[in-house]
């Protein structure tokens, strides 16, 4: 099977195995598990930021940031197809207790004017805002990349009025591949940033949440609320620190992968391909080609070949179990795929 | 004081203040109220429904709909500039832990293409949407008016997948008024409604939430939880009876006179009125003279003439203790305000 | 009928209806109700606090106090017996999301070693106790009176802990009418404190809660969240006005009349009554005379009289609307319905 | 050091650690770990159960499950001394806003009687109860064991009540080896019951959650709510398998060495022990012996053994890194230190 549906799916190569398997590994939860901790600390510098907590799933990371930078009752602001809004099943309403007021971005980046005139002061009637949230790529605008400058320019907006801002940087290491910019930079502009080891990273769990060291000590306490607090995480941290040693720079394959992958899709007759491609994913459609993307996925699954679909857009997703030869395999077969709606 | 700043400022007149005197009451909560169980009554039947339940405020009626209709996690679909997101504190938010997802109104009216669109099956990523909830008049709209039609085709696509729908009428006896529908007719698109007795009808408070008999049950519940149930309520309810009687049809004056006042405005140089005035409220813009609506409201101040603003934009509310006259006086002063700047 | 369920049920006199019906009114959301900010400026005087905030119930003044002085995943510390731990539906569970542990009070009074003991610092495992309520006088405890040194003595040692106390003070002028003691020297033990005009005073409704200025701007913040904040509200509070005028030295009456009931009732054969009876309730139980409290209730219905029922224990409570020959002719009835039993 | 803090401290075996680095993975979320989807299947048949679902921690699986059985302002019944109420942050407060009610139990466990007279049927003053939840063993309560015909009363109370109930398994694996009892017994008397993997287990990680098919489909959804829904997560839920098939028999080696701990530190002038003993924990008390126990846990440490200590009592747990001869190595030091103290 070539699985394109989405970058989550690599499983960890024998190398990164074996790390695991020697791990050193203690009571997490009591901070005694010393390879959770070098990953923290590890983390904590790469992003330029005071502390750092190990985290089952990128979604905790995003829920407990929201809970420690607001109160129930705050609103928040996100971009209109913000991971954080549309898939992760109302954790931060559930959790937090906050309101979301969504601003239109372009492919998930909007501008500091737009920020500005988002922002509520707050009154006796009106929600006040407290936090901005950027996520870095932004997955469902496209795997877009935010440039500095603008990231700089829509934090400062939310900071000069006391706005906290919070970067959902699941695939932000993929930002930094693509463009040379250091993490820390990125992760300047932002309160708190986390990243992700199971997506392009390719370990098996795990992300890390990073922000001040009073932050941290709050996001540890809603650790626990939220049932976070695990015992020999080191097993899988250690997958992590292999995957930030080993696996970075390689995310410049996925994301020539993807553009490959993009350019043969937009070949294809009936083909839209939502371009441009900035890293790691592919969003395109197919209904031109006559196809519902109900029979499309079908299709491609019965030829051994995944593809994913984000309401009613198709996202192929590049990543560490794929390879330039798969990408070929795969264009060939939804080449053939597309091509029989026709005749 | 020609006071436009809402029509919640009204005062109870002496005839209705003699009823509230009189009123026969009991132990609202253990449902011994005569006079608040007469206007459950009286209101059930007005909307159409099965039961009604007596409530201090209107915001109370939303947050208990909110919560009856929904768990935590779900989804609701509003209108980008509904009352309930924009300047109702955040509490559906706080009090039933449900997301919010925008549909981009047009002045607080959408289609049922756009409801088609926005609502979400629900899956372990994306929350399931629960309720629709739509608003008659619609205030940040402009006290614009759903047409029944396209209340019913919008209600009908929620009802079709199973979603519920809740309508906002606190002022939905100024739209009744100003197209001669009923008030049934309208509520009988929603599973829930509401109308508030302390804006244009002219009574000190209270509001009545009407639907189902087991969701008014629900709805009792919350009443508890929330600390919405009162004792001797009747006093206050006396005076929503006696509103329904006597203040429904004079609703027409405050439209004509919302009317005099946006021809009267849209006459002056410079100031921008949002047409059509449907209803009792005239949002207008008087930038364009030159003045910022702080000074401008503060000037205003200084002559005994009050309006109010949502956001950027100024609004003017016609109401009960607003007469023809004070609209032509307010208008001369409005004049001489923004004629002072223009020289 | 001769109604001892509770002290809720009174009706307004003649002469508090006209004071209601004269009373000067404002948009009370806007601050602009001149009768509800002179009961609040009344209030705050008498409790001897900077500030005060009307609302429509005595729950929700339980509710905004915990809100305001809780953060979601906090313990508070209240008598096993408290009115807001067993009849006001969970709302601080539902609204402040707080954890509740309960200490057990004698009739519901706790010792400072109690409190002591109780207390949690707080860690990554145990929820830190942010609050401490009291309640004056105890309602299921009997009707009891914390002695004020008590009541120092258990809030002092939250106190040195930074722990937060508030009083539910529900019927805290029973307390002060039976012991002569001020208000404010209660109230001065709790950061926070509330009395209520629909009970013994015998006002239709509204209540008052009071503390530090920068507590009842949070406080006012959760009345708009809670659905509290009404318009016209001066008509009521004009109501609680008077009351405080008018009804609190006979408040004496009440206690007289409730121990005139409780000796009668400790003379009838196999009714066994709670002593002492410390200001207007009753608490007894009758069966001991062969009668189950749901025939007992029922049998005294067909007489015309009513007394309430708490878990597996009767309550009569006296008030404005009973006299002291209304107790004669309710004790005759239950000696009747208890005779029948014995024979 | 011989760490008897807790049996959370255990370490992988080399064992273990080689049948995680050979475990067979995939996408958890997406139901395809084939590793996790069998651990989940061995633990709905061990429990006899229709399903089961793989999670971080313990206390997410209580978490979740005290979401899907109740609605906020739902209360619930444990025991006082429960560890969802002591231990886990207050995350049933602040996920589940429910109201918590304590019962008194006997080392953590209760009767029949007193959760009858508990249960409170809810109107619209009381909370509802919804939910039992029981612990086997009980931690606070002393590793006690919960017999299994009162563990049949007391659910039967609740169930003929339409009460939902809830077994935190924590340790049943424990009570299973000690009793001889099938876990799919005690399990029998609840509807939803987990086990973990990282305790006397000797797992890294992981708990799984089991019940009706219907509960694991609500489940699922909260465990995405809240964050919990992992990738790659069968590296982990491989030791969880191992561990069922390798380390239950032996955890009665565990029990043998709390009886001989318990034995010894009960022979020490000054020390008191909490008897029986039932599991693989020993509560005890040395201040007897002239020490607070900050003192005795600091000594104990400079000598390189530790235990734990829960309110102000002493808890040694052993477990899998504990060998016989440790504890009489860890006894040896204990009587050391005493002594001190006592000459």
């Amino acid at each position: 099977m070539i699985d394109l549906s989405s970058d989550t799916v690599t499983r960890p190569t024998e190398a990164m195995r074996r790390v695991m398997a020697r791990a050193e590994v203690g009571d997490e939860q009591k901070g005694e598990d010393p390879t959770v901790n070098m990953l923290q600390d590890v983390v904590a510098e790469l992003l330029g930021k005071e502390a750092a907590l190990y985290l089952p799933t990128g979604t905790m990371c995003n829920n407990i940031a929201i809970k420690a930078h607001t109160q129930p009752a705050d609103a928040i602001l996100v971009d209109r197809q913000a991971h954080i809004l549309r898939s992760e099943s109302a954790g931060l309403a559930a959790l937090s207790n906050v309101l979301v007021d969504q601003i239109d971005g372009d492919r998930g980046r909007f501008t500091a004017e737009q920020v500005a005139r988002a922002i509520t002061k707050g009154s006796l009637y009106a929600a006040p805002t407290r936090l901005l949230c950027v996520e870095q790529t932004h997955n469902f605008g496209g795997g877009t990349i935010w440039p500095l400058a603008q990231l700089r320019a829509v934090c400062e907006v939310a900071r000069a009025r006391g706005i906290a801002t919070h970067m959902d940087g699941a695939r932000l290491l993929n930002a930094v591949v693509a463009t040379g910019m250091q993490a820390r930079d990125y992760a300047a502009c932002c309160d708190s940033v986390w990243i992700d080891f199971s997506k392009g990273l390719g370990a098996p769990g795990g992300a890390v949440l990073a922000g001040s060291a009073a932050f941290i000590q709050q996001a540890r306490r809603y650790k626990h609320v939220f049932g976070g607090a695990q015992r020999q995480a080191g097993i899988i941290a250690a997958a992590g620190l292999y995957a930030l040693s080993h696996h970075v720079e390689r995310l410049c394959g996925d994301h020539e992968n993807a553009k490959i992958l993009a350019d043969g899709l937009g070949s294809i007759p009936g083909v839209q391909v939502e371009l441009p491609v900035e890293t790691n994913m592919v969003f395109f459609d197919v209904r031109g080609a006559g196809l519902s993307h109900e029979a499309f996925l079908a299709n491609l699954q019965s030829h051994r070949v995944r593809v994913g679909s984000v309401g009613d857009r198709l996202r192929a997703v590049t990543h560490l179990d794929v390879s330039q030869h798969d990408i070929q395999e795969a264009l060939a077969v939804i080449k053939k795929v597309c091509r029989k709606q026709d005749s």
